[in-house]
C-alpha cells in the first residue's frame, strides 16, 4: 500500500474549472486532505499567462499580470499552518508551447518572481519548498531551466526543497508497435532522463513523474529507470499519482479506482515510498464538485486502511 | 459593484443539458433568483429547429415544432408572476449558420410567432417585453431582422420593450497582433455598429452585449464605444454577464469569480448600470446541478453584500 | 405509457467515467432500480480491451487482461438475487473499429469467455441470461458473430435467452435531404436487417435497439420495420431507450426529459412493450453523480405514475 501524502493546489488553472471556493471552503478542504495523511501542498503555479495568484508587481509588468480578486499565496499559506501542512511555492508559467518559449527571459522573470514572493511570504513557516512548474517529456531548454531557477530557489530560501512534476513521454521509434519498440522507447527514455538528472542534480532535490501519460502496462518499465537514475543522481523520486481520467470524453473527470489503484501499486512496488497528486480537491476529495470524487475518496480510504 | 438583475432561462438549448426540473424545482429557483435582485427573466427563445416551448400552431406548420411536453410560457408566465419579475418573450431561431438563413422567411415565421403568443399570453402582467432570439457579431441581414422584427413587436403590444444580445466579435485586420492590431478592430466594431445602431434605433431598447467573446484586457475598449453607441441613438446598453466558462475544455462549467468579477467590474467602469447573465440556473444558482455554481452564488453574494 | 424495466450495468466503460461506488453504494442503486420496476439487469460486458470485470484466466492469457480491484460478477449477481432480479451477462469486447476486428478470433475468444463464466457464475439464481456486446450498425461479421455465440451461450446454459443492441445507421442514399432520400434509407435499413434478422434468428431472443442514433421524427419509421422483422423471425423486439444525450457538447450527461419522453411514446406507438436503457445508474438515477439525472427520474416517475 502506498498512500498519497500530497497534492497540488490548482485553483489557477490551464484546464480544471475552479470551485470558487472562499477562505471557509478551503479550509474545510484542508482538513480533508489532513484526514487523510497529506503533509504536503504544492500550489501548481504562482501566474498563468496573464492570470496571477497574489498582487505581483513583477508579473504586472513582465505579463500584464492582473490582480487577483484575493490573495491565494497568504490564503494557502495561513491555511498550511493552521493545517500543519508544508507549502510549495510554484513558479510562474507562460502557458506557452515548448517552441515558442523564450527559455532566457522567463528563467530571468521566474528568478525576479521568486524573489519577490520570498520577501513577501518567506517568513510563513508553511513555506517550506519551491515547485519548478514547467511541465516537459524531456525537452532541454526546459530542463537547463530546473536546473538554474531551481539552483536560485535554493540559494535565496537557505536551501529549501526544490520539487519538479515532468511527465513520461513514449518516444516514437520507427518500430511496429511491440516489445521491441517498447524496449527501445524505454532505452529512449533512459537516454535522455539520464542527461537530465545529470543536469539537473544539485538543483532539484524531488522528482515526481507524472503517471498517466503511458499505459498501465508500460508503466513499471519507466518507473524503474526513473529510480535507478535518480538515485544514481542523489535525487528524490516520487510519483504524481493523477487522479482525473485522461481517457474519458470529458475532459477531465475523477479517475476510475481500479486505475489509481493500479497505479499506486506500480509505484510502490518500483521502491516508490511518497505519492503526491493532481490533485485532492476536484479529484478524491468528499467535498469536490464531482461526486465521483467522494466515491475515489471512500475507495482510496479503504485500500489505505483509513477510515473514510 | 454592478448587480446581476436579470438573467436568460436556458429551457430550450443549443448546449446546456436540461436540470429536467418540474415546476417545484424552477419555483424553488425563481426564489433564489429573487433573493439576490434578479427582477427580469428572459426566456432565451420560444422555438429552437423543431423544438418548442409552447405548442405553436405556427411552428408545427411551418419549422415541424414538436409539442413539448409542458407548456412553458405558461409555467415562467405564472412564476414571474408570482415572484414578481418580469418576462421576456425570445423569438424562433432556426439554428441555421447565418449564411445558411433565410432572413425574409424567419422574418415572415417570427412574426406569427410573436402575434400567436401576445394573443395566448399577452393577458399576464408578466409579459413585459421582447427579446429577439439570434445572436450575431454584426451580421447585416441578422440586424435588419432586429429592426423589423423590434417594431413588429411593439406595435402589437402597445410598446413592450425589445431586448437584444449580440456578441462581439474582434475583427481580423490583417495586421501582426499588438496594439496597432487592436485599436484596428476598436475601430471596424465601431464602423460595424454604429450603422447597425442607427438602423435598430427605435425598434430595439436595450442592447445586452455578451461579455466573454474578447479577452478582459480587451472588454473596456470595446463597452466604452458600446456605450458611446447606445447613448447617440437612445438605446439602454445593458451588459450581458455570462457566468460560464468559455476557456476550459468542458464546455460549459460555471466560470471562475475572478472573471466575472473582473467583467462586472469593467461594465461597472464604463458606465453601465444594468447586468444581466447567461444565465443563472445552471451556473449561478444554489440549485445548480454543477455544484461550483453554489460557490459562484456566495462569491457574489459577498461582493454585491447580499447575504448568502 | 411504456415503463423501463431493464438497464445496462456500465462498470466498464469505453466513454462514461466510473462512479467509484462500493458494494453499498451499488445496493442503494439497485434500489432504486428495483423501487421503479426494474427487474433486469445487463453487464455491459465482461471485458474490454485488456479491463476485466472479475478475474478470467481465459481475457489474461488472451487479451492481456488485468485484474480488477474486485469481481464485479460476483457482486452484481449478488445483489441481482437481494434485489429479484435477473442479470444478463455481457461478453468480451475489444474495443476495435469494425474493420479491424478479427471476427474469428473473437468469437474463439468469447466462446472461452462464456464457458469460463458459466462455470464459475452459472449455479447463481440471478444468472438468467446472456448479451453480446458487440454493437453495430449492420456490419455481417459482427451479426454473424451474434449468431453462432448466441447459439453457443444458449447451448451451454440450457438455452437462457440473448440480448442484443444494435444501433440504426441511417444509410447515404446518395439523394439530397428530403422525404425520397428518408424513405430510400427505411428501405436500406429492412433490407440489411432482414437479412441479420433471418440470420440470428434461434440465436438471438431479444433485440432492442438504441433509439438515439436518428432522429426523432425519423425514429417510428425504423422502429416499425424493427418490428416487422421481429415478427417474422420470432425475435423480442424491445427498445434500449438511451437516457444520456448525445446532442450536448459535453459526453455525456442526462438527457433531456422532453426527448426521452417522445421516443418512449414512439415506441410504445409501435407496439413495443419491454423497454431497457442505457442506463439508470449515471443518467436516470437519484444517486448519480449528475444531478440532472435526479430530475429525469422524477420526471419519469410522474410519468409513469410512480411516486417519486
Amino acid at each position: 500500500m502506498l498512500k498519497i501524502t500530497g497534492t497540488f493546489l490548482d485553483e489557477i488553472s490551464y484546464d480544471i474549472p475552479s470551485h470558487n471556493w472562499g477562505e471557509k471552503e478551503w479550509d474545510r478542504d484542508f482538513s480533508a486532505m489532513k484526514s487523510i495523511g497529506i503533509d504536503t501542498v504544492i500550489m501548481i503555479r504562482c501566474g498563468l499567462r496573464n492570470e496571477m495568484t497574489y498582487d505581483s508587481e513583477v508579473l504586472r509588468r513582465y505579463a500584464s499580470g492582473m490582480k487577483p480578486y484575493r490573495d491565494l499565496v497568504e490564503m494557502f499559506l495561513l491555511l498550511a499552518e493552521k493545517h500543519g501542512m508544508k507549502f510549495y511555492f510554484g513558479t510562474f508559467d507562460t502557458g506557452l508551447e515548448p517552441e515558442d518559449r523564450d527559455h532566457a527571459w522567463e528563467l530571468d522573470v521566474n528568478k525576479k518572481v521568486v524573489e519577490e514572493a520570498w520577501r513577501r511570504y518567506g517568513s510563513s513557516p508553511a513555506f517550506r519548498g519551491w515547485y519548478l512548474s514547467t511541465e516537459t517529456g524531456g525537452h532541454n531548454g526546459i530542463a537547463q531551466g530546473y536546473a538554474e531557477l531551481g539552483k536560485h530557489c535554493k540559494e535565496l530560501s537557505g536551501g529549501l526543497p526544490v520539487l519538479v512534476s515532468p511527465f513520461i513521454q513514449k518516444a516514437e521509434t520507427g518500430l511496429a508497435a511491440g516489445p521491441e519498440a517498447d524496449a527501445a522507447a524505454l532505452e529512449l527514455h533512459r537516454k535522455a532522463w539520464s542527461s537530465i538528472f545529470a543536469s539537473i542534480s544539485g538543483a532539484v532535490d524531488h522528482i515526481a513523474f507524472q503517471d498517466g501519460t503511458v499505459s498501465i502496462p508500460d508503466l513499471p518499465g519507466y518507473l524503474a529507470i526513473n529510480m535507478e537514475l535518480a538515485k544514481e543522481h542523489h535525487i528524490d523520486c516520487w510519483t504524481n499519482c493523477e487522479t482525473f481520467d485522461r481517457d474519458m470524453p470529458i475532459h477531465f473527470l475523477p479517475i476510475k479506482w481500479d486505475k489509481m489503484y493500479r497505479k499506486l501499486e506500480a509505484a510502490r512496488e518500483a521502491g516508490i515510498d511518497k505519492a503526491i497528486t493532481f490533485e485532492f480537491s476536484h479529484f478524491m476529495s468528499p467535498n469536490s464538485s464531482y461526486h465521483s470524487a467522494h466515491g475515489l475518496f471512500d475507495r482510496y480510504c479503504e485500500y489505505a486502511g483509513l477510515r473514510a
